[in-house]
């Protein structure tokens, strides 16, 4: 029976020894066994947020080996296949399946001008690939700049090549609207599986009957987003709202470091792992390159507004 | 004494024996042989129209052996190292300094959201990796979405990191800012060398002083952008727009698939291999997957073009 | 004492009686009769819906003085003041004040490249050309192509200038983070009013705390949207959220005209009118020019999804 | 006989008496003179830097009679008739019909979404309403943030509905790919006149076949642009192109107003009328709000660019 990737799952962070990088398992295993400890329903690795971007296939498949061995028995882990192109993604598939990832992410490709019917292609030779784990579109137009179109997907949930959607698109209505077109097609949440990458507006996508969340910022709090995924399924909607509003104020923290100095990327990931830092989880700060550090001021008021959240350790 | 890349500088594109893809080495000597005995003035290999988003290390290290060997003693070659980030550029840069690349082409980072202070650490590291090969820098912004400001380029000229750039942005104004720049702070064409890879407007960009050509389409028609450029370094300016406009009724090739049945990278890829095996020079016209094949009515359509374009052979 | 503008205030569409255009007084006054009989709790003229973009001052003046005549003593109007910069603006500006708009709706300068700055001047300059009406911000990027900044909005709201925003941004994180933000620095609802301008995510928009909703489908639903807010009032969240998808089924009358044959405005304005046109509300379906009617086969099939959606009338 | 409109046809900046903005028609009436002085070959009136945008009906008249009185018998003037929609349009094409303009150049709508076929609706109701005058598109994608499809733009010609196109794009490729389609179809520059916008790359445009040009630079250094169109019109390309760099050296002044204080428009006019006041044509240097005027450092820094550039008086 295939793993149900439902609830919090979030994108594991990946912490590094070095800035070559190279891969620091030990405090990934605790770091996933510490979201795992905290009851998180998941766990996605090499994301976005894992900088899969900057890792080569040895740092890829040794960071699926180290998760997949600490969450065993307890919650299933899925990976994320990113790369320009389909060839490259099938080199990625191979491997994921090798080091026993139980589920697989993919964008649309990159780099290279695309085309729906193109993309419709890609995610079938990756279906075909490994057709006995669920796949996942992950729609992320800011880094793929193409969005995935709500028919699009649903004709390939209806295919069987898609099992589910990971939606960073930052569009709520988008959302809402492949949910609803789910619905028209007789499609169960265990048959296409709908998770929202947004960590802000996670009440609105429950309210809109999304079946979970794959939050950034859950690898620093795991245990808020817990509650909040509790709370949304219990229909407790204001309480719900209430605790999102309060994470928000965590959320901050990818925002001290400010577009004058470095990007997106720098800042947010920089954000996160200098609060996991000084939570104690992370030994260090250090992102792969050409990432901007923080510097000491930008440190200080991350660890000042995690502080005041009062993060509370599983 | 470095190598020189000035004049007609091919991005070689890439034949393939199926759609692995398995790289067709014989058909790509070939190629690169002819397109020497056209009497270009250097090779550009694992540029995007190369489909380097496609290959991975073993493929790439072939092609710049392949075209290395072919080129000794006649050209020099420079190979693209283009990948998301910088920890797997600096790869791709042992992977051509072992293969013999006589110069690399790197871009701006991609799929994650960048700033001009992480694109500088970038091209210093790669030219740290590598600092006996003259480094190009290669503004594509439609597949890396963010253009390299003028005054950063010019920066890392001076600061001995860019030898060059290979400018596809489309932007003739653009291109005639940075050799007005490079002109005003005193560096020769040698020490920094401005390369147009606008296929359709090489009059204009020798006009404004630009040192040579990457174009796509020299690939199928190499006589007449060497001739093209004789005509410009000799002055004949309205000889040389007409050459020019001629080269452009050709150029048609790369529109004959339509964006109702594929992406502009299967239209124009396409367009180049269909017209190479109509020329018989390309065995087939496969590309890697998920491009979308032309069909016969557009491969039949091609060959009109070309025959229309009366090509020569060198 | 200011009007409030809180709850459902639909953009009120603009009959025509021709294409020159001519305004259908009668049908607008029985229009705004209709929806104010439907419960809603204001009216706004003269928003992007109302094709004020194709509308002189004669026209404008003429919509405001017929809806504030069928409105006295029941609900507020507010005027939207579009057009291109500043000193065309205010010119609307008197017009709309003496024709005695009780509240004024004005977007960022557009056609024009303008900076946070400029448009900092330009709303203070409304604002003191009209200071004893409420003066409501309109993010509208899709139109004016620029993003009315959250910090910059709320400065404006605490030196007096805004008293408000409509946000058709269509990303309700944003708008989220405009309501923390309002409450981080201790406004009231009275003393800048959020509503949104998204017509399907009004439930998310609540939960978030916003105080109201512009829908241009309230035009032709008027009592599913007063239904909407009652419940979302009442914190009856998932019978709301359930109301909220049976109103996106109607929705879909605004994407019958596609775009093989017309744009974005066309399909949305032609359906909505349709709609009307059906209900026996609008004697035509008229839009200004250069829109392009929809034809008979999309207004029948506006007229099914009309009738299958059971709208209620007032 | 339509007049021609081909050669340099500076788009006349607008002199203000204050910031309501009231026009200064005297010191109009002289800029034009002094244009025509300069040996210009037409004059187009109402461009987007006369600052259209902000300029209310009677301006409008009043700036067109102003122009056409000293242009009488000299050179034809031409007028934008700029704004969001077909029926405003229309009014200001009527006005400038009585106003004695010899020409139209209109934009494709804007604000709202618009599609191809509303653009052939919008030109071919503007011809219409004006059928003796020669109508101009107006390729502006920075402003209305669409672009003038080529092969539109030449059914358009061919119809009889446009005379020519300001290109405004800034992609030389585009232009170049405009005049061989015109070409082709076997239409002559009298029969559809293609000019571009751009102040920097005028000898590109040549080049490829280009009828004129219209800077807005011309109305600082005009007698610089005759030259150089007499330079490209008897094929001295280098000698040009010599010239077109000593142009852009002047042209830094729009860029001595900086991003972090002002938005483009401030920066670009307020340079242009900064050195106008400077060399004593135009009073101040005043623009229309919200624009935000340059500073004493920023004026003075761009008088001495213009001293530097050494101006010649006509």
């Amino acid at each position: 029976m295939a793993p149900l990737f439902q609830g919090v799952i979030p994108p594991v962070l990946t912490p590094f020894l070095d800035s070559t990088p190279t891969v620091d398992t030990q405090t990934l295993a605790h770091q996933a066994d510490r979201l795992i400890r905290a009851g998180v329903h998941g766990l996605f690795v090499l994301g976005s947020s894992a900088e899969t971007a900057f890792l080569n296939a040895a740092n890829r498949r040794q960071i699926i080996r180290t998760v997949r061995e600490v969450a065993e028995g307890r919650v299933p882990v899925t990976a994320g296949v990113i790369d320009m192109t389909t060839p490259l993604v099938l080199e990625h598939v191979a491997d994921a399946v090798e080091c026993g990832a139980q589920g697989l992410v993919a964008t649309a490709p990159f780099y290279v001008r695309t085309h729906p019917m193109e993309i419709i292609n890609h995610f079938r030779m990756i279906h075909d690939a490994a057709p006995e784990l669920p796949l996942f579109a992950y729609n992320i137009p800011v880094s793929v700049h193409s969005i995935l179109g709500a028919e699009m997907v649903m004709d390939l949930a209806e295919e069987g090549v898609l099992a589910g959607i990971k939606d960073s698109g930052g569009n709520d209505g988008y959302l809402r609207g492949l949910i609803n077109l789910r619905n028209q097609r007789g499609l169960s949440a265990e048959q296409f599986t709908i998770l929202t990458g947004s960590e802000t507006t996670v009440d609105f996508a429950y309210l809109a009957g999304a079946d979970g969340v794959v939050p950034g910022l859950g690898n620093v709090d795991p245990v808020s987003y817990v509650q909040l995924h509790e709370l949304l399924r219990a229909g407790k909607w204001e309480e719900a709202a209430d605790l999102q509003n309060k994470i928000i104020e965590l959320f901050r923290i990818v925002a001290v470091g400010t577009p004058d100095r470095m990007g997106g990327s720098s800042a947010g990931l920089g954000g996160f792992k200098a609060a996991l830092q000084h939570l104690g989880v992370f030994p260090n700060g250090l992102m792969a390159p050409p990432h901007i550090p923080l510097n000491d001021a930008e440190i200080q008021e991350i660890a000042r507004v995690v502080d005041e959240a009062k993060v509370r350790e599983p």
